[in-house]
C-alpha cells in the first residue's frame, strides 16, 4: 500500500544514512539513555543535536527533548505561569492545548490565524508577562500561521512568540529550515521553536530552540524536560543523520513541496475543496464523517494508505482527509490518486466545493 | 567514572543483545515510527511490545507510548475527567502530578503511602467514579507503595488503581515482573499499570496496561496516545530484546536487589540515614542542599557518579544523594563507595541520623 499518510515528509524513514545514524549511535552509546538529561541522559551526542539544530534553524540555543509533545509542555510551561497570558489559536495541536492547560496562566483561544485578535488580546492584558503560541504549518489543514504578524504584534506588546515547527521543519524555507527562518524570524530574542524530530527528520523527539534564558529557564523549571529521561541515543543518531542529508541536499524540501502542490492540484482538478499547502500537508475536505471514511476506503482499494479526520480532531462539517507529499511519492502514486479522487467524486456525487 | 546514578537498573543499555534488537528494528523498519499509532505508527514491532508487555506483567492487555511520562498523562487524564475523583500520594512523580492537573478532576493530595488517607478520601466522595494513582517505587527515596492495603481501599470504594511501576519493572517481583505482581494485583479488572521501557529496559517509551476497555479509553481519548508519534522501531527493538534477556536471566532482578541492599548497609554502616531498599535505588539522606552537594563531590573525587537531589525535587530538609544499584556495579564500586561515604561522615561531621 503506497502511503500518503505519514508524517516521514521527505521518505528518510528507511533511508540507509538514517538508519547508519541509529546503528552507529546504538552501537557507541548503548540503546537508553538512562536517565534525565540532567543526571546520566546527556552524551555527546546530546549536546550535539542541541547545537546542530540550533544552528540549522538560525537559533542561538537548544534543547533536545524525548518528544515534540513533551517539548510543547515545556516550553509553554516553563516560559508561563500564573502572572502570565497565553495566547492560542483555536486549531493548535493537542500538545499546545494541554501545554495551556498545564500553565497555570490565563490563556486566551483566538480564532484561526487571526493576527489582529492576537494584538487585542495582548494589548487588553492585565498580566506583566504574555505568550503567543502557535503551530508553524497547522497538522491537518497544512495552512500557515500569519508568523511575520504574529511577531510584530507580540513585540509590540513585549511578549514572546512560540512557534511549533512540527510540520514546517525539513519542509518550508530554505533548505527546509523552518517558517520563522522564512520568516526573517530567526535567531530574534522573543522568538522560541518548538521542533519534532519525528516528522521530517524521521526519528523521534522534540526540542525547543531560542535565547539562552529560555533554555536556562527549561533547565531551571521545564518539568517535562527535568523529570523525563532523556530521548534514546538511536533516535539522537537519526536525527543527526536526517541533518547531514538536509544539509547535503538542499533541495529535498522543495521537492516535498512540489508533490504536495501537484496533489492539491490533482483534488481541485477532480472537483474537491482543498487548500493551497504551505508545506507538505494537503487536506481535501468532504463535511461528513461518513462521507471521509467512505472516501479513506476508496483510496484504500485504489492502494493509498490516507489520513481520515473527523470531529473531535476536526471542527463539525470538515471531515477530510489528509493527505501528505513525500518528497519520495511516484508519478504511479501519483496517477493511482487521481483515479481515486475520481471515483470519490463519482460515487459521492461530490461537487466542486460542495 | 563509574554511576551509580543511572537508571538502567539491569546494565542493560549497551548490551550487545539490546543493541543487536535495535539495529534489526531500524534495518526493518526504519529510525522513525512516522505518524500516529492510530494512523501510520504502529507496526507489527508495537503490537509484539503491546502484547509482550501485557503477557510479562501478568495483564490482559496494553498500549505502547513514547515515553513513559506520556503514558502517565494518558492513563490519568483518559480514566479521570470532571465528575471523578482522583487520589494522589504527595510524593507522586511530575509526571502523575501533572496527569493529575490535565484530568479536570477534583484532586485530592493524600500523604505519603497512607492507605488509610486513600480510603478516607475514597468514602467521603461526591464523585460516582474515582482513581488511585501511586508510584510503586517512589523514585528518589525508593520506598514501596502499600500496594495490597490500596487496592483493598480501592475495591471496596469501586476505584481505579493505576500504578506506576517505572522503578519497579524489571526489578521487583518474580523475574522483574513489577510490584503489581509481586502484591498478586497482576490481572485483576480494575488495576492499571503504567511502564516506562527507559529504566531497567534500557530503551525509551512507556505502556498502560490494563483491562480491554481501559486499553479501549486511551485509544478514544487519551491525548498523549492518539497525538503523538508512536515509538521509534529502535527503541520498540531494544525493549522486545530486553524482554528476551529478563525471560532468559530470571534471577537479574534479585542480583541488582542484591546489590541495593548492600549499597544501604554501607550507608547505614557509615552512620548515614537511608532507607530499606525496595528496588534499586539507594537514597542517602544528608539534610541541607549543601551538604548533599559536598557528598556528591566526594563521590565524583573517588570516581562515583552519583545522583544529587534538592528542593524543590525533594522535601525541604531533605536533600539527598540518590544511589542507584544495576546489576552489574562491581566489587570495585562498592569499595570506593564504602571509602567515600566515610570520607562523608568525616568531612561533614555527620554520624548516625544525624
Ligand atoms: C503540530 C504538532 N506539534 C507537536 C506534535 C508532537 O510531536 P511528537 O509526535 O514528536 O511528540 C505533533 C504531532 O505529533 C504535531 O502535529
Ligand atoms: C516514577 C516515574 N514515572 C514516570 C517516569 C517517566 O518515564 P520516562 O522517562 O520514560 O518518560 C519517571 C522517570 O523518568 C519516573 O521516575
Amino acid at each position: 500500500m503506497a502511503d500518503l499518510a505519514s508524517n516521514d515528509y521527505l521518505g528518510l524513514s528507511g533511508d540507509p544514512r538514517l538508519v547508519e545514524g541509529a546503528v552507529a549511535a546504538a552501537r557507541a552509546w548503548g540503546t537508553g539513555s538512562s536517565g534525565s538529561r540532567l543526571v546520566t541522559g546527556t552524551t555527546a551526542l546530546h549536546a550535539e543535536l542541541d547545537r546542530r539544530l540550533a544552528a540549522f534553524t538560525g537559533s542561538t540555543a537548544g534543547l533536545v527533548f524525548s518528544s515534540g509533545f513533551l517539548a510543547n509542555l515545556g516550553a509553554v510551561t516553563a516560559l508561563s505561569g500564573p502572572g502570565t497570558l497565553v495566547v492560542s489559536d483555536q486549531v493548535n495541536h493537542a500538545s499546545i492545548v494541554d501545554a495551556c492547560r498545564l500553565s497555570r496562566a490565563r490563556v486566551a483561544i483566538v480564532p484561526h490565524r487571526d493576527a489582529a485578535a492576537v494584538e487585542r488580546a495582548l494589548a487588553e492584558r492585565d498580566e506583566e508577562h504574555a505568550v503567543v503560541v502557535t503551530d508553524a504549518v497547522f497538522s491537518v489543514d497544512g495552512d500557515l500561521a500569519p508568523l511575520a504578524e504574529l511577531h510584530r504584534a507580540a513585540r509590540a506588546h513585549g511578549a514572546l512568540l512560540v512557534i511549533d515547527e512540527a510540520h514546517a521543519l525539513g519542509v518550508v524555507g530554505d533548505g527546509g529550515r523552518g517558517a520563522a527562518h522564512a520568516a526573517g524570524l530567526a535567531g530574534e530574542p522573543d522568538v522560541v521553536l518548538t521542533l519534532t524530530l519525528s516528522k521530517s527528520l524521521a526519528s523521534q523527539g522534540g526540542a525547543v530552540l531560542g535565547a539562552p534564558e529560555v533554555v536556562q529557564a527549561l533547565l531551571d523549571t521545564g518539568r517535562s524536560f527535568i523529570f523525563d529521561t532523556g530521548l534514546n541515543p538511536p533516535a539522537v543518531g537519526a536525527a543527526l543523520a536526517a541533518l547531514d542529508v538536509l544539509e547535503a541536499d538542499p533541495d529535498l524540501p522543495a521537492r516535498a513541496r512540489a508533490t504536495a502542490r501537484r496533489m492539491a492540484n490533482l483534488a481541485a482538478g477532480s472537483g474537491l475543496e482543498t487548500a493551497d499547502p504551505a508545506a507538505a500537508v494537503v487536506p481535501v475536505f468532504l463535511g461528513e464523517p461518513d462521507t471521509a471514511v467512505h472516501a479513506a476506503g476508496i483510496c484504500a482499494e485504489h492502494g493509498l494508505r490516507v489520513g481520515c479526520f473527523r470531529p473531535p480532531s476536526v471542527p463539525k462539517g470538515r471531515a477530510c482527509l489528509r493527505l501528505t507529499a513525500r518528497a519520495t511519492v511516484s508519478e504511479a502514486d501519483l496517477t493511482r490518486l487521481r483515479a481515486a479522487l475520481a471515483e470519490v467524486v463519482h460515487s459521492t456525487g461530490r461537487s466542486l466545493h460542495a
